[in-house]
Order: C-alpha cells, then structure tokens, then sequence
C-alpha cells in the first residue's frame, strides 16, 4: 500500500500539527478520528534515534475520557477488572476495560487527579460512548466528557535530562507511573513518568490547545545539544518490547487473559465490575490462546496489514498480528496470538505472510 | 497535507479491498477504524464519471450495529428521537442518534430486517458502545454486537441498469429507502435503494466476507458496456447535494436541529428516547445555529482540514466545515454552520481559509 491519506476536518488536527508538519512527517495512521504520525526520516531512523537520543511524540490521539462527581469511584470500578481500591491520587494505572461478556474494549491508562475526578487516557476505540452509556442506564451522578487535553510524549535515553530543563529538576523525582503538577507559563500541566515506549520518559497532559506549540518549541530548543527530534510510537521498538496494540493485537473478541494482562485484573475482588462474572473462570483456569513473542526466520516480512496465520502443518493454531525487521536482533520480530496446543517457548510453526511461508519460533519472553 | 497512510492490522481491510487496489486507489481516509478509498483517478474525474455513468463504491465502513431480541423496539426508540412506531420491515430510516444531552452520537441509517432485528448502519463512531453501555445499563434483553456484513454501493445514472443485469430486473421495483433481499450465486443479501450521492443507486449489505469479491467482478463484468468503474464518496459532489458528514460538519457538539435534520425528530412522540427531555426546548423554539449552503468566492479554496471561521466584520459568526471547487458550478460550493443572526439567504460574510480570507454567501438551498 502506497496511499496518501486524504486530509477532513474529521481527522483531526492537534495542537502539535504545526510542528509535526514542520518537522517533516512523512506518513501518518489515524486513531480515534485523529492525526498521528508514524513515519518522520525513516521507520528505522526513527527506531535508532529513540534508542540513543530524545524524541517529542504528538500523541494527542490518546483523548482523555474525563470522570467527575460523586458516583465517579463506582462507575471506575464498573468498567475494568482491576481493584482500584489501593489507587491513590498521583498514580497512573494499566486498566483493561471489558464489556458484560469480558471483551476487551479499551486497554487504557487511567490517571486518578482526585478521589472524585478521572481521567482514562484511551486507546482507539470511542470507550466515551460505552461510559457514558454505562452511566446512563445505571442513572449514576458522574460528569463525562472529552477535555481539551493533548498528551505530548518524550521518550528516549536522554528524556531526564531534556525534560528538567524545561520543567526544572524535580520531575526527575517521578516514579513510573507517578504524575505530578509542573508549571509552564505560569500553567499548570500533569506530568507522568511513563510513555509508549521502553526506552524510559514522560507524558505531558498538554491542558488547553494553545498551550501546545509553546510547549513544543520549548521542548524542541531546550533539547538541541541532545539531538532532540519530532518522533513517534515506533513500530519496530514497540514490537521488541512487548508493547500490545488495541486494534491491531487485541480487540473486542479478546479477554484481558488472553492478551496476557491478567496480572492487572483482580478479578474476585473487583465488585461492581460489568464483566467480572464473565471472567471468573477465565480468570482461575486461564485462556486457551494468549499472547506471545514470535520469532520470524529467513528473509524481512512485508508490512503486516491483516492477520497473519500461525500453522503447525494444515492445523490453524493462532496468528500474527504486528511484525517488523529488528535491524539490533536482526531478525523479525512478531507479536501473535497462539492457542494453548502450541504456545510453549520453543514450539515450531510456520507463518503464512501475504508473501510466502516463512518459520516462525514461539518465544519466552520479548526482546527486552 | 501530502503524507502517506501506514498500513497495520487496526486501519482493517474489507472484502473488497483487493478490487479496490485493483483499479489503483490513489488515497484513502479511515472511517470507523477501516479503510475508505477517497481518489481512484483524481477527485475531479471520479466526480464527472459519477454524474455520467455507475461506479461501484466500497462503503464496508458503514460498519452494522445488529440488534436482536425481545427488547430490540423498545431500545431503538431510546436511542432516537425519531418516532419508530410506523417503520415496517423493509424500510430503512434516516435516524439522528442523540445522548442524554440531546447532542448527536451518530447519523446512521437504519434497516428493519423484522420486528426485533434491526441493523444499524453507521457513520464514523463506535456506536456500538454506546447501544452496549445503554443496554447494559437498562437490562435491556437485546442481543448487539457487529455482523460479517459490508455494504456495497451503486452509485450513478445507469446504476439501475447495471443491478438489473447482475440481480435481476425486480431490484428496479424498490422504492427509494426500501430494501428486498436478492439473490446472488445462492446466497441472499439486502439491497437497498440508498446511498451517499444525489445520482441514485442502490447499496448492497454484503453478507459474508468471501462473498465480495465476486460479487464486485459480476458487477465490473456486467458494466463494461456501461463505463463501470471503482468509485467512492465524493467530496464535490456531496457537498452540491447537501450530503452532511458526521465528524466533519456536525459532532456531538450538535443537536439533530443544528444540522437542519427537526424533519427526523418527532420529539414530542418519542417516548422513551434518552435524549427527549433535553431536545422538547430546541425542538419547539429552534436552534440558535444551523447547517447552511455556503458559496464561497474567487479562487479555488484549499482542502478544508479544519474549521474556518465564518465573519461579519470582526464578528464571528460561524464556520465552514467541508469545502470544495464545483467543476459544473464554476464556484467553491461549502458547508458551514450558521448563527440565526446571519443565516438569511443571501447574508456575506467571510470565510477565513488556512490561505487566506474569501467573500461568502449564505445560500437558501444546496446545489441540486
């Protein structure tokens, strides 16, 4: 596919278009109805300039889903397995959200800024629609809406020293997954230690669309010695790490279990969660297809855009879903989902690309 | 804006996509997280072959939103303000889908295959979720979840020419926004006299992945004659027809009587629907704003890739939202949104473009 994308005030634009656009974005994917980019010099430039030196990331295509009110805690607890019990306000949580049947409908990362007020910082589905339904029916005293709020990520080796230069050296003290407030202008933004990658940074919940270039451009001179650069969530390192992606490796058809998520769900004692009585045997047995690291001999893979099977002989026992060249490994590396039959480490299979048969190796662990 | 598309797993393909590649798609946006083609030769031409002969459109992004089960009318009703009551299996019904607030979630089509099923055809919003979050939420007994159906479109003056030759001479006999279920190689599917353009046509809800692709070469084959070709929504000629796209003219910002769409709301009878109590005002009094044909003068206008004020003096007064040169109207033909004080037929104002400012005027009716 070599296709342009045609441009509608549907997809929307973001605070940083302007200097995305300047820093030369060569390709973009859309995601919920918004911007973002996937391409700046090259996949794999991109790739090996994140790992060594410091990216800022328009990832304001991670919307806010914002709760408030008193019925705020009872309506948290309705949408994800997880005990939100323990969450305090300052802390950032992984939370898989499922329906009444324990598919996955979002795997979001949920900000607690007070006892009574949320944000859910989604991935691409419109998970706005299904709280605000929930709440709807259940009659609950929870405000919903979408805040002006557009994440900015920095993320590479260098984003300590990038990111206490403009905020000053106590953001250093972040833990992961901890947020606090840092002045800019004289306002006032989130900022979390945590990030689409895992080569270490931060996210700024960007508050109010024109505070965004300047933002930007701070960001951008601040970092110029530590070869600062416009990037994005890079495919190559994202697959290396191990880091899913709703819509592409999971969707609705999948429980928090099979994606491997089943570590963030409490499934016994989250009371009031939609799809805990879905999930109870899930949760004690395990699923029969989960998750897994895929090696991909031989020669590169093409783009991965559609399943791919995975084959033990004529016998369909998974598929890939994300792969790409690791130039490091120098080897494909995959992201599938395999049944119980063959997910072992070390299990043989064959993968069926949209160009031929190629070997593929069940692995233990990602590249990390 | 001149960046290219990045393929992955989550932008999905569709049944027809190997045609749609085929006869060389040239750009594509992403509707409901799937691919819709936007340029075949270029916008200009697809919109002269349009007019004059039939082309065959993939619209499987009107994704299906299936309903079924004994609270299936009962839940209908509540997602719209538009009284039910007199829908008959076989209709299709243009429904304005509001939340609590009144504001509009989505402008779908909706089809009654029989009393308690419905297919609900939708523009660029995971509807899904929120007929999930209500139903949930209610204990609604209705079954809801997106079938393996992907509608096909037929669009232009020879379009009855071309269904007759492939279905059969009785698909003639629909009434516009009707349906039947038609024959093709054993297998039944609807067919509607429907569709996204002001040439005529029909659109086909293609069941079954496996059977697209012969059903888009019986209708490639079958046209020859014709001047068949692969097309697509096109952004001129929908704009001279007054076609409203959701995301791009109207969101949840919107009620149904912003959009100029009070014609589908019966608010007063629409018992049970979520959004009444807060639509009674506006339905009764009107809006304060509201969608209106925009002729905007002298030079060709840029791609609208975001809002454009709309000015009287230093006044702003409204927007436009969609905008393109009309090669047959020799003008820049638009859609914008209104405020009462300025929206008489016949009102300049001026549009600031992302080029610059251009004299507009407020036009009594679109371009048909």
């Amino acid at each position: 596919m070599n296709a342009l994308i045609s441009p509608s005030r549907r997809l929307r634009r973001t605070p940083f278009s302007d200097g995305v656009e300047a820093a030369g974005v060569k390709a973009y994917t859309v995601y919920n109805r918004m911007l973002l980019p996937t391409v700046f010099r090259s996949v794999e430039e991109d790739y090996h300039h994140l790992k060594s030196a410091v990216q800022v990331w328009d990832v304001s295509v991670e919307r806010q889903v914002e709760l408030r009110g008193p019925d705020t805690a009872r309506l948290m607890q309705m949408l994800t397995p997880r005990d939100l019990r323990g969450m305090m306000p300052g802390q950032c949580y992984y939370v898989p959200i499922v329906d009444e049947t324990g598919g996955m409908l979002n795997d979001p990362v949920a900000v607690k800024l007070a006892e009574d007020r949320f944000w859910i910082s989604i991935a691409d589905t419109d998970l706005l629609l299904w709280v605000k339904g929930v709440a709807q029916g259940h009659r609950l005293d929870v405000l919903i809406d979408e805040p002006d709020v557009s994440p900015l990520a920095v993320q590479g080796p260098k984003s300590d020293e990038l990111m206490a230069r403009v905020f000053g050296d106590s953001v250093k003290d972040l833990r992961f997954f901890r947020f606090g407030w840092f002045e800019f202008q004289g306002r006032s933004h989130v900022i979390a230690r945590s990030g689409y990658s895992k080569q270490g940074g931060f996210e700024i919940y960007v508050e109010g669309h024109d505070a965004g270039m300047p933002i930007w451009n701070a960001l951008m001179e601040a970092g110029k010695d530590l070869d600062v650069y416009a990037g994005c969530p890079n495919l190559i390192e994202r697959i290396e790490g191990g880091l899913l992606s709703y819509g592409n490796d999971m969707n609705m058809e999948n429980t928090p279990h099979e994606c491997g998520l089943g570590r963030f769900c409490n499934t016994e004692t989250a009371i009031g969660c939609v799809g805990r009585d879905a999930l109870l045997r899930v949760a004690r047995d395990g699923p029969v297809r989960q998750i897994r690291a895929i090696e991909i001999h031989g020669d590169r893979v093409p783009g991965c855009d559609r399943l791919w099977p995975l084959m033990n002989g004529d016998a369909h026992v998974g598929h890939v879903s994300s792969a790409a060249w690791s130039p490091d490994y120098e080897t494909n590396v995959a992201i599938g989902m395999v049944r119980m039959t063959h997910w072992e480490p070390g299990t043989e299979l064959d993968v069926v690309t949209r160009d031929g048969v190629q070997a593929a190796t069940v692995k233990e662990v990602f590249w990390t």
